[in-house]
């Protein structure tokens, strides 16, 4: 049986997002991301092309590596000026039945408290289609604004692990599913008896109630990780059920897949029960010509400096001190770490990039896999890029938007659909149905979690 | 010339909100706060009756005062369970044009920085229609479940005063207005020059940075305040642009309206710049023996103890443990303090009330004035309670919803209009051009901010 694959669009609240320079495009409407109409009309193609969801990226702070400060970022408007994600998925839910919203947040952004209400609130209002991508934050320029200094990486999981615990117990075990019994006979609206209040108190967080908010469709939006350090993996294996993993070229690729899966089972998880991600950027048209002259264009528009602001950020090495032609290995020892990008910076054929080689990748879409062609030449790679890696889906990062996704829609999705390699149409039922066929709620929870939880 | 009059719709992401037990009554919905067609159709009837905005009251906790615990609230739900109220603005803005939203938060619940941020969004993607209304907390649950106990009274205020010099400063300082190019010849999107960092260092935040979203039309959100105390007062005097104002009765709301504008003149403002809105609570219909039916049938569907749960937690004094018709005064010294309300517990006219009135008057609406009566009648009460108190608007409280908002669109807003008394169509532009006529941007800032902003 041909293999299934699965499509999210990659956005964020901001201009470019990860095409810095190509607002200037005439085809990028980016810079309407402070409109409701630009989300709605997106949201609208997505559901057309039977994607899984829109994943949105966020940052709480800007891109100041580069040049020691965010010049260089708010000249090439790279992810700043940066408005809230959450706050999309309302209107995006309205004009739509069935696309998922993956929503980043950070556990060092808010208290878990009220966060466990906005996820919640939001899995009712889009009927369950509400994941949530859980980032424990890499831009210090955030911590500093939030008052303090970030914690060191490892600490940073620990304080992200109690707060997943926090949230998971008020949205699974404060209210039972019969609380809210509505009975106007009696004039009971919810059984005081089946509010539980969860009475953590733990070495970041003490929250002695119960959730505000009655049980949504799915309780615990769908979770989303990344993290390609050793740690980030172990938490992913342990409580994602979406992963998005990165890596400079197919093979290496293949290799983070297989030890993402193989820490889910080591984590006594089904490995399959893991939708694994990666990020692509498709360029595509009619025709292959028409592909590559598009994807000219989009070239001619990117911004080196202020791809080279993003990448400096991600990897916290400031690349403007640095002669765009030196290898990459000269300048750095430091790993390229992003939610959605971790890079060795050398090919799978063995060639070591310079720093200009990282710019170029970084202009359109990002960092992580390009593909240039027709609908049947995409088609082919993205069905070869399965094979060989055993990766479940793609984040679907824009050159110009809506236009990226359109052009998807229109030249792509068809020719997978008619392989009987991507669907033709939505599982009934909550995101999490949706992408794994097994009801609403997450799987069993795990000992890790339940252990501590004892009522 | 006859004065003009507004009116908010005052709502809340729960069940019932001000009117425990009447989600058992047939014509409420409430019970449907869960899905955003619920809040798509309010929008649409409150635009169709030219309401000034809808105002979203919120809490980040349980009334759990009466009887020791949450036990009544869960039962009648008051005011539990409840969502986020910031979520339902997207798609209320989607279906609507001039319609304002009110939205209340917390300021010890979200640090400044990414708050600032999310209430930005609200304004872009609303195209300025957006208010905040300040509230420090007064529900100690709240805080316990954020962490930590509250703070004393006035320290809440000293607190509430830093937190909104932040957030104005992002705000209003951080961003120039031209800072925002998008030059594609230069490839300048935002000039960096033209971008501050507000250093701000205060006693209870540090935010170095710039603001992360680019002006939006407002810039500022509508600033709604509501406080009784001395220091409330101050507070909204200083700050606020609409205020909401509760009493026991037409006399003693008159007293407040006017000590309200002389507290707003003495802090050097034009004491008319300020929009003063008061509780009201209406249930009326074609003729005035159906309204009075209508509101006996309501008065049928109240759920005493609910009410009394509510009221326990804003007065802070455990009513369960109280005869009914003890008089209120042998039971507590305590005022009833509530953002929408403040009463002493004495009529206008001297006579005291028992625990069994409270209950009774916190049944439908809350506490606040009630009328009840024809179009006709309606508009008669609620102009000579206008030309009696001098309060320029009324916050709408519901015995059901969308029904009650309904009935006030089909039978008072039409008598206002042939009046003359209320508007019959919006201004254009931003919510605080509709509101006062003055443009978008808040009106020069006071003294008590610009001291310590020198940049």
């Amino acid at each position: 049986m041909t293999r299934q694959i699965g499509f999210n669009a990659f956005a964020m609240n901001t201009v470019g997002h990860q095409s810095p320079g190509l607002w200037r495009h005439p085809d990028d409407r980016s810079a309407h991301y402070r409109d409701l109409e630009h989300w709605t009309e997106l949201a609208r193609v997505l559901e057309r092309g039977v994607f899984d969801g829109i994943f949105l990226a966020d940052v709480l702070g800007t891109y100041d590596v580069y040049g020691g400060d965010s010049t260089a970022s708010l000249r090439a408007a790279a992810q700043v000026p940066i408005n809230d994600p959450m706050l999309l998925v309302p209107a995006m839910a309205l004009v739509t039945e069935h696309l998922g919203f993956g929503v980043t947040a950070n556990t060092s952004a808010e208290h878990p408290f009220p966060f466990a209400r906005r996820m919640s609130t939001l899995d009712h209002l889009t009927r369950g289609r509400v994941g949530w991508n859980i980032v424990t934050g890499y831009l210090d320029s955030a911590a500093r604004n939030l008052g303090g200094t970030q914690l060191p990486h490892d600490q940073r999981y620990d304080h992200a692990e109690e707060y997943l615990e926090v949230v998971r117990r008020l949205w699974e075990e404060s209210w039972e599913d019969d609380a809210v019994v509505r009975d106007a006979a009696s004039g009971v609206f919810t059984d005081p008896a089946k509010v539980h209040p969860i009475d953590h108190h733990g070495r970041w967080f003490d929250v002695p109630g119960f959730h505000l908010s009655e049980p949504s469709p799915q309780r615990t939006p769908v979770i989303y990780q990344a993290g390609s350090s050793p740690r980030g993996i172990g938490f992913a294996a342990r409580h994602a059920e979406a992963v998005f993993v990165a890596a400079s070229g197919p093979a290496s690729l293949a290799t983070t897949v297989a030890r993402v899966r193989a820490a889910v089972a080591e984590a006594g998880r089904d490995p399959r029960s893991v939708r694994i991600y990666t990020k692509l950027t498709i360029v595509t048209d009619a025709t292959p010509q028409a592909a590559r002259a598009k994807y000219d264009d989009y070239l001619a528009h990117t911004d080196a400096e202020g791809a080279l602001a993003l990448v400096s950020g991600w990897m916290g090495e400031d690349l403007s001190r640095h002669d765009l032609d030196q290898p990459l290995a000269d300048v750095t020892s430091n790993a390229i770490h992003t939610y959605a990008s971790a890079y060795s910076g050398v090919d799978d054929d063995g060639r070591p990039w310079t720093v200009r080689d990282l710019a170029l990748r970084a202009g359109i879409g990002g960092l992580g896999q390009l593909v240039v062609g027709s609908g049947e030449e995409v088609a082919d790679e993205v069905q070869a890029l399965v094979e060989q890696t055993d990766v479940d889906g793609f984040n679907l990062a824009y050159a110009v938007t809506p236009g990226s996704f359109v052009d998807v829609v229109e030249h792509v999705v068809p020719v997978l659909q008619a392989r009987g390699a991507y669907p033709t149409a939505y599982r009934p039922g909550t995101l999490r149905h949706k992408l794994f066929g097994r009801g609403d709620r997450p799987a069993r929870r795990q000992a890790v979690l339940t252990a501590g939880a004892g009522r």
